[in-house]
């Protein structure tokens, strides 16, 4: 068991790191509020750990009510924030009340704007069972939903109380979001860590076989990685931007592609290949550098090309991007492996060159 | 023109009161975010003051996006929450954008709290047409909408950059809704300004007509009586709970008679008649003043009964109160004018003597 603390002021808080913890009073115990608690948790979950939650819970005396969502991106919208407000609020739950969250991303963003808003706030506890969540949502306090016709477009910055990460979790995760996972820890690796880097490119397949220690590798240093660029910027001032690295290209290829076509990863792992081009074409990364870059990705199983659409499409939606100000795009590039610099001076020629080398082929 | 200064760390700002400022730039200029400002407004306030508004924000070389509401509690709603969302993100606003709130506390709650969950968080001004507003819900960051199960169950702490309030604005109020202000001034003499709650007895007259320079000192003396408990406790941690002096029974009075069958400001002015007859049954507020409470409120226009129901109505809409914790209701109470205490530990007995004492005769 591993553990590490995000500092944050009053804000603090620690994550916690080890096979079968979800079944561990230890780490629950200092963080819930007095009052009652609830479980926020998708289909696909809930009959797989569910059970181990509420079995903690009882240990500790107390009752949880359960909500059950759809499975999917679908259920991260303002609707279900209202129903899970209704659930609480049927249920006589005040101020003193703590929600868990268990379950990959979509449960996580939704569970933590939920805690953030219910009365103006309550506690809230991350358990996240997706590599994905594990290395990036549950980590930072960024929370929210989705709008129509934006992604995250309504949110909030809002830290757990605790982030408890058990990785015998991963045993049931499909392969294809274990490998759209890893994208992002192939990020970290790459916008400021590039020791890291080089280990996964050594370290591979033990990752890729879901090796016990390797894979608590990953997941610390990802988020010892994520918390420290989050503690120095906590409300995304500057510094933490280059967390987007990937996303801005990645953001516009899920939007474009049609949510659900590309995992969330996956349109990163793009991203990050379309923005090491720029990169490169901008004289910032050197050509080998790009290709390693291009190579781990590859060989983490992951996609490197967007669908043929017109260039315009991306960059409508770059524009929109929340990183965009005052409608100028702002990229998150790298110099080199593991130093990301954060610029809105990208000539749109260039953006397009990148955009037109990493397209399918064909329609 | 007179100007306070709510102190809370980064998040300071500035409360500014004087005729006819909606049209001077000199307040707007320095707190306006570089991008592009939208104005929420209700079909109420939009005729009458808006064209000033989009005027001094011409003159700062901003067009203005306006969003107008139906006047009424109805649109604090979630459902707005996502329609204001959308009409931002369809004219391309991003972070650097701000929301300007032009209205009554329903507009400044709502618009409060989109500025708090767009794009997790843009920048806000509020600018209160109603004295309600003035004197409460535009100072001190709570923002929120309600949920079919509950007033204020969804929201935010989050703080404007700054508050314009325009004394000419109040020309056009109408005559209950002004009394309904009166309500919440009254309280903060209550909870913590006796000289206040005696300088109200003395020139109540000309505060119910208006005068120009009662009206500012009225205005004025909330505003930093409020700013002062805030400053102190700005997430509600403990003593900013007595802000909610009146409301435990006030928002239960509100729920159980319908939304919309007393105005917010008339419900609390029950309820601090309630709160006050509680107080002395307790032997906690002499009779003598209990009987100036009453007198005040009596005079000031405001009523002092609420509906024949059962009991067990109100006390089960006070226990889903957001100050209620583990099913307890919380109550603020007096020691005596001027003196207010926060305390979970009231006998049912004594509550239900209180809601019999004043209810309306007849059903």
């Amino acid at each position: 068991m591993q553990s590490l603390r995000v500092e944050l002021g009053q804000r603090s808080y620690s994550i916690h790191i080890g096979s079968g913890i979800i079944g561990d009073t230890t780490f629950f115990a200092p963080v819930l509020s007095k009052g009652p608690v609830a479980i926020i948790t998708d289909t696909n979950v809930a009959p797989l750990y569910l059970q181990a939650l509420q079995n903690t819970l009882k240990a500790l005396n107390k009752d949880s009510l359960v909500i059950t969502l759809p499975a999917g991106e679908e259920s991260k919208s303002l609707d279900n924030i209202q129903l899970i407000a209704g659930h609480l609020l049927s249920a006589g739950y005040g101020r003193d009340c703590t929600l868990c969250a268990l379950g990959g991303g979509v449960v996580g963003d939704i569970t933590g704007f939920a805690a953030a808003v219910y009365q103006r706030g309550v506690a809230c506890v991350q358990i996240p069972t997706t590599l994905l969540a594990m290395v990036d949502s549950s980590v930072g306090g960024k929370t929210g939903v989705n709008h129509p016709l934006g992604k995250n477009m309504i949110g909030a910055f809002y830290q757990p109380r605790t982030v408890i990460v058990d990785t015998d979790t991963l045993d049931s995760l499909p392969e294809r979001e274990f490998r759209s996972g890893l994208a992002e820890v192939i990020k970290y690796g790459l916008i400021n860590d590039p020791g890291f880097f080089s280990w996964l490119e050594d370290n591979l397949d033990a990752v890729l076989a879901r090796d016990t220690e390797a894979l608590a590798k990953i997941i610390k240093t990802s988020c010892r990685d994520k918390a420290d660029v989050v503690a120095r910027d906590e409300l995304e001032g500057g510094l933490r931007a280059i967390l987007n690295f990937g996303h801005t290209f990645g953001h516009a290829i899920e939007a474009a592609s049609g949510y659900g076509h590309y995992l969330h990863g996956e349109a990163v792992a793009i991203g990050m290949v379309m923005a090491a081009d720029l990169s490169r074409r901008l004289d910032l990364l050197r050509e080998s550098e790009q290709n390693r870059i291009f190579k781990l990705i590859k060989a983490a199983g992951l996609p490197t090309l967007a669908p043929r659409l017109e260039t315009s499409v991306y960059l409508d939606f770059m524009k929109v991007d929340k990183k965009a100000e005052g409608g100028q795009i702002r990229f998150i590039l790298l110099n080199s492996i593991g130093n990301a610099l954060i610029t809105g001076d990208v000539p749109p020629a260039a953006i397009i060159q990148t955009l037109q080398a990493f397209m399918e082929r064909s329609a």
